[in-house]
């Protein structure tokens, strides 16, 4: 009787299993599953297709519920669970008849529940689909042909890809993008071999060549120390390195449950969105004095990563990416290697993305996730000046890693997520991968008697100047969603008082932001800490309850705020913004970047000035670097990190990690290995 | 036979080695050995001890040979391993009959070559012995013992410590420090309980109470709270961390001899001094292209760490701690705890300083060294670009660290030098231990209608604001010793060309510093990249092979210019400073900072705005932290982290990394552990 139960109940789980994917409980925030990516695709192909029609998927995403929804199901959940999720939706554009469609589809019901024309500027991100075949056209395009034969290049050596080209105070503008060209005989390296002087200029909704240019012949950077690949590398390899390995023989310390992740004193959920890669959503931290959990961040992502080279030649002028905007940060994720990317002790998640035709792409090991332990020290102290007694109490310092890398054509980003058991969330970035790289006549600094706009790091080889802005959505819900932004002044005071020796000393002064304006910050200018606090939450002490800023490495946009690409990237136009949380403010650079015009970008949004006190705040927050490459960048970069930390701040009433022991002392272990 | 030749060899060995302690090839920047110490002692002992007069030694330390010796030496011993190496001597600081003598002992002829009467400004470093002593005093004093008893406080629960007070315009200056005192009752946490407002001066020279003050009863701050020996906390604990541990199943990939490390493609010299700690020398890299090791560092050291306290009442605005001039950054360097200060595969070294009586102290483990594995990227690329393929290379990053502690008082220091495969050099700094607390009336900030001039931790309790200032001293010699310091100024240019679609673009202006004010820089006025090169080096292609300094947390001074506190650190006046090398020009605080009047400051010798270009130079570079303490600092604070980058810029001619491979992919290893 009971094998008989069993048995039923195992058919019925069988059954909702099919039906919602559930290897594992089901989150409101997953990311869409490949038979939901499916199932968009079926619904509206029913409704679009035609036959004269082609119809394109720029967007397959989670239409995120209502953060009302969100909580009341997480707080039902944690305490009953018994509350069924929000209803479950897609939100989609795609590409039908030369224009753009928001459609909204509907899990449970199968149907589309909204569909709206967008009318205003720019376009949805590139899909692989279309990038590949626009890469094609110039194959079959007669005039491409013969600049290959005058350059005495053979066509199966050549490889194309397609740019986006921005937006440059044209009236009206269709989508087009740049392909150029390169030779990738003889190397994998092909960015640093481009057919310089060439490009064609390719009407995506027509998908066909509208214009072409070929200015100059230019010599094509030799092949000799492109390569990258050890495979193809010859002898003497080095500098050698031991191997070196992490090992938990206690197995890790953490659990995932889908995409619901449980370590130390951290919760929190991952989730993938096409545009920006990685979502980190409802990351609370378990106070170990209150016995409960308490929110830090309701949603953190990397909104745009803005990169204006800085070359304002006819070939390069344009090249002002927009990686999320454009290229898709998500769908340009790789799969990670195992050992290398990510660390022995990593656990991997995949993600899925629609391409053109709706069809889901999986993208294996688009996560890892993994205890970092670097040899730090989390805190420590040495006492001596107790007679007859040295007291040493040191913990060390364990943290967990979300990693993911995006690869937008030569760049590769490493993007983690770090959570530290004291409390604090360490958002870090790589840079690495390959420069953009234009081909030049010179071979020797002597020789150029202009303004290059970049290196020269190898015959015929430029590097050219560039930024990398990574503008981060900061949806931080420090104890409860009504939070103030509040900037702790460091402000010198000349001593009056005679009989004081000193002439002055600094101390603070608070001035919490009223609106937008007030909140608009280039760090460096003032010394100030920037904090988030729950007014309405005081420590016993009396302290605002906060969590706090501390930046990493600062960049401040050099182009002119009147400039084109300046205009579309105006969201990095101050390293900190806060506005109120409103759902569709998610994209700094906007939803249709492509041949956008800047005019639904964060920028935008903030000069309505806008309340932001005690109020759902969201922290835009700017970091990043100018990169003048060096020939150590060359062939391919080391990889040049930076990062900044969101750390609790009268958060806790005092050491969360006091009573944090450290892992067992765990003597040199004696190790079978397999390689 | 043989075994007889053998016996005589070791025997004639064990004679060599007990005059020069040979536990290894002796190096000349090696610090002095315990023997040396005691040989220092043994011989100015001989010459100036008397009856009547006392003898302190406050500094004892390598005199280093001159920078020609060393790098001839050097040289030969590369290629012949004949020339002997530089004569080796002592510089000696001792008081002697209350004055600062400085003395040059010879070690090959056991004797003082060279006596010479301090007579300017400021006194040495504060020995151990005599801050023991002096904090003993308080305790035969009626005043105080009339102090405790008003405030029903138990003298044998009450510990005492000396406070450097600095200098606050007084035309003459006696050797003073102040003694303040702690109740120690039910916590190691001696400095979460202040008795405030009571203090002693106390004469070092005399060894004397000279003055005393009890200012107003305040309440002692309670124990609860402030304990931080797992031992002695209840439970419950947590957060929880899984074991982890790095393991190197092939060994560790470098080797140390004597205090020579060599690994991957670096070797350095580790070296020791009261003063300052960590001693950095001769960081040269392996360049694989043109197999021969290049210079980059001559010597690299934290030459002072500045921190001013502020608050201006009668018990505080003294408080303006130089750690490494007053109180010696080396003497107080903690021993490391293995599996905690440092991960398993760690290798450690012992220090050894003199002690007020001249006598050696070692402090064991003083230096760890290890590989650190992150589980960082070095360098990654996925190529989706070529047809039918995807390539995936990736090379995980592995680095040397170099780490000591210095723990002075109630503050600890993590001080890290990580050297990578790529040729960057790593400066890391983290802050931990207990803050400088102030005990109050308050119990909530409700209760404030004034500045407390810090953040109120717990009842009663005052994390006082104040800064950290670290001046590293960085002799970089690039590829050789003539350098220059060259600003790489990244400037907006308008674009005045109409065909040009762009408005503006950056380029870089590269300007040489000629002189010493040229060369002084606050970070974040201007965007700029800051290097040094060697302006007779180019690359192939022509670039001038440089280092160039990766900033890591800015601060600026908020102090007026004119208080006394900051024209004694008038060196955090700039980020960066660059000198002429001079031998004598290594404290940027100056020799005798205890009392110090600022006239012997890198921010004085840079008066004399020397020419720099083309010649032996020294950068010395200023990182930091404002700190508005909060309540998760207490009672112990969770690490506080920062550094900067030293990365090569068209130093090689390609990525030196570029044929490394990653260490073998070692698959999850099956481990027996020792507990």
């Amino acid at each position: 009787m009971k094998m008989k139960l069993k048995l039923i109940f195992s058919f019925l789980l069988m059954l909702l299993c099919s039906s919602i994917e559930c290897s594992h409980i089901p989150h409101p925030l997953d990311p869409l599953t490949p038979s939901e990516i499916n199932l968009v695709r079926n619904i509206i192909l029913k409704s679009y297709q035609t036959k004269h029609y082609n119809l394109t998927f720029h967007y397959v995403g989670l239409q995120e519920p209502d953060k009302p929804l969100i909580q009341s199901w997480l707080s039902s959940n944690t305490k009953t669970k018994t509350l069924l999720p929000p209803p479950r939706q897609a939100f989609v554009i795609v590409r039908f008849q030369k224009q753009s469609l928001e459609i909204i589809v509907d899990f449970s019901t199968r149907s589309i529940i909204s569909t709206k024309l967008y009318k205003g500027q720019g376009y949805p991100i590139l899909t692989f689909g279309e990038q590949t075949i626009a890469s094609q056209l110039p194959f079959t395009y007669e005039p491409f042909k013969h600049s290959l034969n005058k350059r005495n290049i053979n066509i199966s050596n050549v490889l194309c890809a397609a740019f986006t080209v921005g937006w440059f105070g044209e009236e009206k503008s269709k989508r087009t993008v740049k392909v150029k060209c390169y030779y990738k005989n003889g190397s994998a390296n092909l960015y640093a071999r481009p057919l310089e002087g060439v490009a064609a200029v390719v009407d995506l909704d027509e998908m066909k060549i509208v214009g072409y240019s070929d200015r100059h012949v230019i010599p094509v950077p030799k092949a000799e120390g492109t390569e990258y690949r050890a495979s193809k590398m010859k002898p003497p390899f080095g500098p050698m390195l031991k191997g070196i390995a992490v090992s938990q023989h206690d197995g890790p310390g953490f659990t995932i449950q889908g995409h619901s992740v449980s370590w130390a004193n951290w919760v929190f959920h991952i989730g993938f969105d096409i545009q920006v890669g990685p979502i980190i959503s409802l990351a609370s931290i378990y106070d170990l004095e209150n016995q409960k959990y308490r929110e830090v961040l309701y949603k953190g992502l990397i909104s745009e990563v803005f990169v204006p080279y800085q070359d304002p030649s006819e070939e390069w002028y344009y090249t002002t990416y927009f990686d999320c905007g454009e290229y898709g940060f998500g769908q340009t994720m790789s799969s990670l290697q195992p050992f290398t990317d990510c660390p022995a002790n990593a656990v991997f998640l995949d993600a899925y993305y629609s391409a053109s035709d709706g069809t889901p792409v999986k993208i294996s090991n688009a996560f890892c996730i993994f205890e970092k332990y670097a040899g730090d020290i989390m805190w420590r102290h040495t006492e001596i000046a107790i007679p007859n007694e040295v007291i040493t109490e040191v913990r060390s310092d364990v943290s967990l890693v979300v990693r993911s890398v995006s690869t937008v054509g030569n760049y590769d980003y490493v993007i983690d997520w770090e959570f530290k058991p004291s409390g604090s969330i360490k958002l870090g970035v790589g840079l690495t991968g390959i420069l953009g790289i234009k081909a030049g006549t010179y071979t020797n600094t002597d020789q150029i008697k202009e303004d290059i706009h970049g290196t020269l790091l190898a015959d015929n080889t430029i590097g050219i100047y560039h930024d990398h802005f990574f503008t981060y959505y900061l949806d931080l819900d420090i104890d409860g969603e009504a939070n103030s932004f509040v900037k702790t002044n460091l402000e010198t005071v000349r001593v009056k008082d005679q009989t004081i020796p000193r002439k002055s000393y600094w101390t603070v002064v608070k001035e919490t932001a009223r609106t937008e304006a007030d909140a608009r910050v280039n760090i460096g200018i003032k010394p100030s800490e920037l904090l988030v606090v729950n007014p309405s939450k005081k420590t016993k002490q009396g302290n605002q309850i906060g969590y706090r800023l501390l930046p990493g490495p600062i960049v401040h946009p050099l182009l002119l705020t009147d400039d084109y690409p300046q205009i579309r990237g105006a969201f990095t136009n101050y390293n900190v913004w806060v506005t109120p949380y409103n759902k569709t403010e998610k994209w700094a650079g906007g939803l249709y970047v492509d041949h956008s015009r800047g005019d639904d970008t964060l920028a935008v949004w903030s000069l309505r000035d806008r309340k932001i006190e005690n109020k759902d705040i969201v922290l835009w927050h700017t970091m990043g670097f100018h990169h003048v490459p060096s020939q150590e960048d060359f062939p391919v970069m080391p990889t040049l990190s930076g990062g900044f930390e969101l750390r609790p701040t009268n958060f806790f009433e005092s050491n969360p990690v006091l009573k944090t022991k450290s892992p067992k002392a765990v003597h040199w272990p004696n190790c079978t290995f397999q390689h």
